[in-house]
């Protein structure tokens, strides 16, 4: 296939400053999904994609949910035994408070060099997930401009609410499942192993996310008067918090850990060749103990253990100075993340259970569901995976490996689910890329070289 | 001494209207100390207050702090061998958020018809402390109004940073101490027993602020890449702040018992006759079950014995929706209410060596000192609390009560230190004034016989 994606591969570098251009211009709509506010925003970066998928010869649309909207774009491919392809992308992106961390306005993406000969693309969702969707529309383009055709069918699905919780996701892939279902996924949401090795995703972390909010006192109350004999909702929102795990790091919930299995022997001794350490992985932010179960690697802890983290907490007075007050409530965000078979509805009952028996009788508390998903494995050694990483070790210095994921990206599920096919996860982010973190960037390199890939894997899948 | 004070009574009775106006136009002055956003209306409030006192024959002046302006007057007595005595209260005002759950503007002042026949002035500060140093003012003005004197020598002094923690206070007492001796201080902060029992405290808790701030990775990260890991800084704070007190309800910090005694049994009787119950006073704010040490009163709970609370504590993601984010920092405020001889400096220490064997070595804690005071306990049978017992008995329907007191007025303890004087400690604020809260107020009864009790009180002590 050598000879035909050469000039294919051209036509993406001579097309690199006008598909910045284009990723730039996706970058400054604004479509924080988790914030009411920026409801339009969101539609707007769907509008744009439509615009661009219309222009690249596919039939795309906004189509509507109870929250934002999806986009949904199909392209005949040039031959009829090629696979059918479903490429999935999110256009939403993280908030961006403490706004003051940031070094530049989040939303004003710009090319900045931050070491001699690397250059990487500032902004909010330049790396999760607006550059990596738009690696998959350049390789396309480049691919129409030389070809006037694409080596296979491809079906487009782009979400935006995957950093809310893709609540309208499940309603809408089986009111549609006839319309998007294919040969299998490609999911373009994940990262590199490290800046000269592409990586595969073979498993995923599922996700539980829970917010909890305590109610003590009808009214704030002064902590001179009452103090001493009045219920604290803080008080009693850290008791529960900090029970959640034992001495060992282990979270203390009953039968939390039913459906963990230990990771096989020979892919921790795989994982071992990597070369990962806890002072390598947990240094690049600032860190060098890891925290979590002991004695267990942080690839381990983080690709194949379940935890109990606490995202936000907020009760009481958090302005300057000080003020002697017991809160009337209290709240917190808390999630877990999911491995092997544990049962996303059953830890979250579990949770709540234990929550409420940590509740005093004339305080009360309130949940809300946000999210929830099981953990996904891929099988090793599929010819899709293999096929992927052959492709992926022509375009990049370093041969591509086949690794495991802490993060959560449900849509895996429910395409298995739902659709019934198996998803390619394929990214060429950086874990030093502050995604969901003040100063998010991507490489340049991540974007150029993700739009070679593409072409890539597209024309080898192809053949 | 009636037939002299009758028309003083008379003249505050018609007054009132009048009287009500100057403390709205006090009131709408928008004077938080803690908020360096308000330090303008701080100081109009210092300004105010003086100009009213070099209306009453008073010489009045702003005086500079390195941070809000205390204000003092001075007025001589007609009576040679009367007391001098100096009044104490404070112009600045707690911070309003929630702002949402007022039921109007608290800085607009009104008044509110709550049940046929009691009336209440609501806004922030009419009660803590705006209303209550008026009545003194008023007071004041009936007296000279009728007399064209006063029955003793007064010096006034007014500070702007009670609600912040008085750090100007003691170099200004020790500066200007002999500007402001006299023979003992009048303080207006307190409560009444009910609405019907007026109320001396002889007893007030000291008190330690400490704001911690728990710093782990150098970002905020993404909870799936890191999570299991990644110190969380919301974990190891939870779990400090959980650790704050044992199954009982007693606080673990070592020695923290030091200097606490048990009330006499005594003591212990004559609060039992007031009839306080747990469901009485909890009731009020929609609780019912004593926290805090097993087996007490409320009464010993809130007067008697020290405290652990958590007056705010935030971190991570707390906006609207969910945010899979570890913090990169999380804080708390924690003030402990002291009792007896507990030494609020040896408090603070032990405090801080307890969080800091709590944070791992890759992470680190930041302390801020808030205010520290040591409790303080006033004679139960002296001279000067017999009389104003007396004075106020002959107002109220029912006798004056001597009670211990939750809160901390550090001010009682610095006259005691640094002026040598005790302090007479009289308020007419009633417990459900919702003070620090939102929708705060003062009964209108306790504003017209708060005047009249300090009518009453100064000729007591004057004859």
């Amino acid at each position: 296939m050598m000879a035909d994606i050469t000039p294919v591969l051209e036509r993406a570098d001579a097309n690199l400053p006008k598909s910045l251009d284009r990723l730039f211009d996706l970058v400054r709509i604004k479509s924080i999904s988790t914030d009411p506010a920026f409801k339009a925003e969101c539609r707007k970066a769907a509008e744009w994609l439509v615009a661009e998928l219309n222009g690249l010869g596919f039939t795309a649309s906004v189509r509507e949910t109870p929250g934002h909207p999806m986009v949904v774009a199909h392209h005949v491919g040039a031959k009829a035994n090629a696979p059918h392809v479903l490429f999935y992308g999110h256009y939403d992106v993280q908030p961006v408070d403490p706004l003051n961390l940031w070094d530049a306005p989040p939303f004003e993406p710009a090319i900045k060099e931050i070491e001699p000969g690397r250059k990487v693309i500032t902004g909010r969702g330049t790396s999760d997930d607006k550059g990596q969707l738009m690696t998959f529309l350049e390789a396309v383009r480049a691919y129409k401009e030389i070809h006037d055709a694409l080596p296979c069918r491809i079906t487009i699905l782009f979400e935006g609410e995957e950093e809310s919780g893709s609540p309208s996701l499940k309603p809408f892939l089986e009111a549609n499942a006839a319309e998007l279902k294919a040969d299998y996924a490609l999911v373009c949401d994940t990262s590199m192993w490290d800046s000269e090795t592409p990586a595969i995703s073979a498993g995923l972390r599922g996700l539980v996310g829970e917010e909890i909010v305590i109610k003590a006192a009808d009214r704030d109350l002064h902590s001179g008067f009452f103090g001493g004999a009045a219920a604290n909702p803080i008080h009693i929102l850290t008791d529960i918090l900090a029970g959640l795990h034992d001495e060992t790091g282990r979270v203390t919930l009953e039968n939390f850990y039913d459906g963990v299995e230990e990771t096989p022997a020979q892919i921790k001794a795989a994982w071992e060749t990597l070369g990962q350490t806890a002072e390598k992985f947990l240094g690049q932010v600032g860190l060098s103990i890891p925290s979590g179960e002991k004695g267990r690697s942080v690839l381990e802890l983080t690709w194949a253990r379940p935890t109990a983290e606490i995202n936000g907490i907020t009760g009481g007075y958090t302005g300057e100075g000080f003020k002697t007050v017991i809160a009337a409530q209290a709240s917190a965000k808390v999630s877990f993340r999911l491995v092997g078979h544990q049962d996303p509805a059953k830890i979250r009952e579990t949770f709540r259970a234990y929550v409420r028996s940590k509740v005093p009788a004339d305080c009360s508390v309130e949940f809300h569901a946000h999210g929830g998903s099981p953990a996904i494995h891929l099988p090793y050694d599929s010819s899709l995976l293999n096929t992927a990483k052959m492709a992926l070790s022509d375009e990049w210095p370093k041969p591509a490996v086949v690794i495991g994921m802490g993060g959560s990206i449900p849509i895996v599920g429910d395409f298995q689910r739902m659709l019934g096919i198996e998803s390619l996860l394929v990214g060429f982010g950086l874990s030093d890329d502050r995604i969901h973190s003040p100063n998010e960037k991507y490489e340049l390199m991540s974007f150029h070289k993700g739009i070679r890939s593409w072409i890539r894997i597209l024309d080898a899948l192809a053949a």
